[in-house]
C-alpha cells in the first residue's frame, strides 16, 4: 500500500506545485500590470505639466519662453521614453505572465488524470482486500482481482510517470519564464532610466544657462514703456491740462508684443495623444482585470 | 490726463503680471504635488511586488530562493531612491511653489494702494476741471484744487514708483526662483534614475547569473524522494500487499525541506512602510488641496 500512499503525496506536491505557481504568476501579473498602469498615470501627469509648461513660455518673455520651450521638450521626450517603458512592460513583461493560465489549465487537466488513475487502483486493492478477508479460499476471484489490481497499479505507475514528465517540464519551463521575464523587466526599467538620465541632464543644461537679466530689462522696458500705448478709458474731461502738472504724452507707437500671441508651436506629442492608446483614458481597475 | 491713463495701463500690466503668476504657479504646484504623488503611489506599487517577491522566493528551491530575493533587494533599494525622490520633491519643488501664495498677496496689496491713489488722483483732476468750467473766474478756488490735483498726483507717483520696485522684485524672484525649482526637479529625478540604473544593473547580473539547473533536480528529487515522506492517509486495510506488486516502503526519514518555513528574513524595509510617512495610506486627493 506504500506505493499508493506515496503517490498520493506525488499528487498532492505536484498540485502544491501549480497552485503556488498559479497564485504567485497570478499575484506577479497582477501587481506589474498594476506597476505598468501607475507608470502610465505618472506620464500622463508628465504630459500635463508639459502642456502647462509651454502655455506659459506663451506668456514669458523671449529668453524664458526658449528655456521653458526646451525644458518642457525635454520633459515631453522622457514621457515618450515612459510611453515605450509602459509599452514594452505590457508586451513582455504583463502579456507573458497572462499566458501562464494556460499552461496552467494544461498541467491541471494532467493531474486530473493521474488522480483518476489513483483512484482506479485504489478501488482495484480495496476490492482484492476486501475478497480476501470474505473468501480466503476463493482463489480464482482472487486471481482475478489480483490481475485487476496489477493493470490498476500499472496504470497509475505509467500515469504518474507521465505527470513527472508535464511536471517537471512545467517547473522548467517556470524557472526559465520567471528568469526571463525578471530580466526583461530588468531591462526595460534599466533602458528607461539611463535614457531618462541622458534627457534630465540636457534639461538642467538649458535651465543653467538661463539668465533672467535680459527679460529682467524687457519686462522694465514693458512697464515703463506702456505709457501711451494703451487704449485710454473714457474720461469725464478731455481738456488740456494746466503747464507743469502732466509731462506731455510723448511716446510713439506701442512697442510692447501683444501677450499670449506666441502659441505656434505646439508640444511635439510623437503621437501620443491620441485616444485610443495604452492607459489613456481607462478607468483605473480596467487592467487589473485583464486576465492576470 | 495721458499720465493718469498710462498709469491705468501700468496697473493692469502689474495685475496681468501677478495674476498670471498666481496662475501658473498655482498650476505647477498642483501638478508637480500629483507627479509627486503618483510617483509614490508607483513606489508603493513596487514595494507589494517585492513583498510579493519575498513570500514566492520561500516557497521555492534554494537556488531561485537566493535569486528572487536578492532581485527582491535590489527592487526595495529602487524604491528607497524613489522615496528619497518624493521626499525631495515635496521638499524642494512642492513646498517652495506652495510659498508663492504669500508672495503673490503682498505683490497684490501694494497694487491695492496704487489704485486707490490713482482714484484719489482722478478724482481731485475731475473736481478741478468742473470748477474750471463751472466757475473759471474763481482764481482762489481754482489755485486750492490745482494743489490738491498735484498732491494726489504726486502721491500717485510715488506710488507707481514703489509698485515698479515692488513688482520689478517679484519678477526677479519669480524668474530666479522658477529657475531653481525646475532645476531642483531636474537634479532630483536625475539622481532617482541615475540611482536606478545602478541598482537595476546589479539585479540584471543577479538575474543573469541563476542557472535553474540545481533547482530541477532538487525539484526532480523531491517529486521521486517523496515516497514514503508523506503522513499516510489511513486506508480501508494494511495488511501486506502481495509479494511483487509493490516495492517495499525503502526510504528513511525524510529529507524534504518544509515548505514556507523560510521566512526569517523579511524585507528590509529601511523605515518605510510605517503609518505616517508621506503618501501611504492617505486618499489620493489628498494632496491635491494641499495649499497649491
Amino acid at each position: 500500500m506504500n506505493i499508493v500512499l506515496s503517490r498520493d503525496s506525488q499528487v498532492r506536491l505536484m498540485e502544491d506545485t501549480v497552485a503556488n505557481a498559479e497564485k504567485s504568476f497570478g499575484q506577479f501579473c497582477s501587481l506589474l500590470a498594476a506597476y505598468t498602469r501607475k507608470t502610465a498615470r505618472l506620464r500622463d501627469k508628465a504630459d500635463q505639466l508639459v502642456r502647462q509648461l509651454i502655455d506659459f513660455a506663451n506668456t514669458e518673455n523671449p529668453e524664458l519662453r526658449a528655456t521653458v520651450r526646451d525644458f518642457a521638450e525635454d520633459l515631453a521626450k522622457v514621457q515618450d521614453y515612459r510611453q515605450a517603458e509602459v509599452e514594452r512592460l505590457e508586451t513582455k513583461v504583463v502579456n507573458p505572465l497572462k499566458l501562464y493560465g494556460a499552461q496552467i489549465k494544461q498541467t491541471r487537466a494532467e493531474i486530473k488524470k493521474l488522480k483518476h488513475a489513483q483512484t482506479n487502483e485504489i478501488k482495484q486493492l480495496q476490492k482484492l482486500e476486501k475478497l480476501r478477508q470474505k473468501s480466503p479460499s476463493d482463489r480464482q476471484m482472487i486471481s482475478q482481482a489480483e490481475t485487476s489490481a496489477q493493470r490498476a497499479s500499472a496504470d497509475a505507475s505509467r500515469t504518474t510517470r507521465q505527470l513527472e514528465d508535464t511536471v517537471g517540464t512545467f517547473q522548467r519551463q517556470k524557472l526559465k519564464d520567471l528568469q526571463k521575464i525578471f530580466s526583461d523587466f530588468v531591462t526595460i526599467e534599466m533602458v528607461f532610466h539611463a535614457k531618462a538620465v541622458e534627457v534630465y541632464s540636457s534639461a538642467f543644461q538649458t535651465l543653467e544657462n538661463y539668465h533672467p537679466e535680459r527679460d529682467l530689462q524687457d519686462f522694465t522696458a514693458k512697464m515703463q514703456g506702456v505709457y501711451g500705448h494703451h487704449t485710454a478709458r473714457p474720461l469725464a474731461d478731455s481738456n488740456p491740462s494746466p503747464p507743469g502738472l502732466w509731462p506731455p504724452a510723448s511716446q510713439g507707437p506701442s512697442s510692447v508684443p501683444p501677450r499670449r500671441a506666441d502659441k505656434g508651436r505646439p508640444h511635439a506629442d510623437h503621437g501620443r495623444f491620441g485616444p485610443t492608446e495604452w492607459g489613456r483614458g481607462q478607468p483605473a481597475h480596467r487592467a487589473c482585470k485583464d486576465g492576470c
